[in-house]
């Protein structure tokens, strides 16, 4: 592996591992970003458009809430980079003070357009490329189609940390491509080997205009090619990154994505922050903070509120789904202990109500609720690995 | 006009009159319900499902929200009423412990189905019962289709009675025939004297099952005819009604809605709280409450909210609409007076690019910030009122 001449020091960034948990892989840590420190395991909520789906930043400090990401891909097609950043950067514009992470872009690129995008990182598609707005895809970059104007854009290494680092926040992604499930190995190694030269283009382009506000993480490419997936997870310690991210398709099982994320992990570099890019059930939190992952991020808590479910501690499946009949005269609330409106103050009779009466503020007590449950699995996750004890928590939560 | 002969004290409200205006008929009076007292002019913001659109009770209080109504005709379709009075009744239901009132369900019935109030009670249809919901009005009362399961439903004044006690709202309204827009005066007249009769009967129900917990307005009818209002008037008066409502056709245009209201008032019972039912434009704020009218309620705040419009004090036509490409980087809040987040922490080209996005979050801030603008305007009103300075401050808010 050809090494980088790169260097990197993040001045305002930093990541201390604070405990180890002696069984297992999991671990306590605190990551600093000029936006305030957090201690992880963390949860990292989606703000896809510069907006938390109908939970304002009040509503997500109520529900105990760390860390928020946004979306390169949509915020560079609406309200475009240039607009936030005169605005005064994503912090300012949406009114959110804490620490903030962007995605390079890539995945919804490369994997989605405008779509469903757990059905492809998972694997529950087939078909490769499925995807009208990809144009083309070339060692410069990629070109598609906007869906919000049609427009053609080019997307490469550079472009992708110009937006980010317009959009400010605190913690970037390298670009690279993610490549979809069923591809096979050859295209898979090749495509890694150019997420890794387009890697290093990130942090050169990074390294032109840093001013220590941010700090970009590497992401571990190879789909389910445990070799491939070595290879790039030592590219990535060999890097100046600040933080390592896994990526790319995960395979299409729970055993598949629990092997893809243990052949990565033992070859990433040990003191960085690792971020697991948009996996984020309860049942994953449990598995994959022991294999040693940071952050989480993903869609669900607020995109299973708007269709009316409920992230529950102790209930089979994870979740309750409000909609069902047998709420209809339920007048007890969601969680009385998360002492927030949303999950204290309604019975689950009224929210029933409002999902049957497609009432928004359904969706709105749902998200914030779904949140805060989050944000009480990570806090209860860290005290027990702090206490040696999430064996019986899983228990607790998982039944 | 025949006398009735039913007695109701209504122990637990009262409407004391404070203080009047020298040159108008404006007035600040003191509404006390088993929920609270409010101070009047006010506002009743509406929460048609037990909702108000995407604004949880908290950000109604966080608004200065002091009163809002729930409609009869949707909640008797879904939940249905007994489901909310085993649920304890709608304050506890929706969460919200302040004063509330429902009206009869009749204005819907008639004039709507399930579709824009507003063109009608303002005249701007002129389709007369342009309803296929609506199957037949007999002096029993009026049978129509659910336009929640399709099921045929009979509303009398008895049954719209026993669903507001069910319900359980402070404020009740007696059941009545909202005509349409360009019926003839002889419709209107032997309507508004079935009106009359059933306001008799819905006054009879009501007693039956009077425990104090509730309080029943009359309403005045009689369409355009001022001499059909007179009389509608003088027959609220003289039953024992707690408050005196203003129903109805109001005419085609601003002047023709001041001439109805106009012919109304003086011969309503001036002791009793007046509300103006489905009005309540700033505009029309200010030249009713000249006429002594004490209460309005509208959609508009929340429905405006939802098609990007904010109210604003001293703009031209009282609104903006932040769809509009001026905002884009229009980096002003609303409305920082307000005190809110809503109104101060994002800037308007903020909520321009989440219109723009379609994202939820829109709705929740311009809603919270409309209920907060038209509270900001009641406050004002009154103090206004008190100071004798209503000429000045119509000024200061329509430009």
């Amino acid at each position: 592996m050809q090494h980088g001449d790169i260097v990197l020091t993040y001045p305002n960034f930093s990541f201390d591992i604070k405990h180890c948990d002696s069984k297992t892989q999991a671990r306590i840590g605190e990551l600093k970003t000029p936006h305030g420190t957090i201690e992880t395991p963390n949860y990292i909520f989606c703000g896809t458009k510069a907006s938390v789906k109908n939970v304002s930043p009040c509503q997500l400090k109520e529900a105990r809430t760390d860390i928020i990401l946004a979306n390169t891909y949509h915020l560079m097609l609406q309200p475009g980079a240039d607009l936030i950043e005169k605005m005064g950067g994503l912090h300012k514009f949406m009114n959110w003070n804490g620490p903030m992470l962007t995605d390079s872009g890539g995945f919804q690129v490369f994997s989605l357009g405008e779509g469903t995008m757990a059905n492809e990182i998972k694997g529950k598609s087939n078909k490769g490329y499925d995807n009208k707005s990809l144009l083309s895809i070339s060692e410069e970059g990629c070109v598609f189609k906007s869906y919000f104007d049609g427009k053609t854009i080019k997307l490469t290494p550079e472009y992708a940390m110009e937006i980010q680092r317009k959009l400010g926040a605190d913690l970037l992604m390298q670009f690279d491509e993610c490549t979809p499930y069923h591809v096979d190995k050859e295209y898979t190694a090749r495509s890694m080997e150019m997420s890794i030269r387009w890697g290093d283009r990130s942090l050169a382009e990074f390294k032109r205009h840093d001013n220590g506000a941010q700090a970009v993480y590497g992401i571990v490419q190879g789909g389910v090619y445990s070799d491939l997936r070595q290879y790039s997870a030592e590219y990535t310690k060999d890097r100046p990154f600040f933080g390592t991210a896994i990526g790319g398709c995960l395979g299409g099982s729970d055993q598949e994505m629990y092997d893809v994320v243990a052949s990565s992990t033992p070859h990433i570099h040990p003191s960085r922050p690792v971020h697991f890019l948009g996996i984020g059930q309860i049942k994953d939190v449990f598995r994959f903070v022991r294999l040693g992952i940071d952050t989480f991020d993903c869609v669900i808590p607020t995109r299973l509120a708007r269709h009316g479910t409920a992230f529950m501690k102790g209930v089979r499946g994870e979740t309750i789904n409000l909609k069902n009949a047998k709420y209809r005269e339920d007048n007890t609330p969601l969680d009385e202990s998360l002492d927030i409106p949303a999950s204290r103050d309604f019975s689950k009779a009224y929210i029933h109500h409002l999902l049957k009466a497609n009432e928004l503020l359904a969706t709105q007590i749902l998200a914030q609720h779904n949140i805060a449950t989050m944000n009480k699995l990570m806090r209860e996750v860290r005290e027990a690995i702090k206490s040696g004890t999430l064996d019986s928590l899983e228990r607790e939560w998982l039944v």
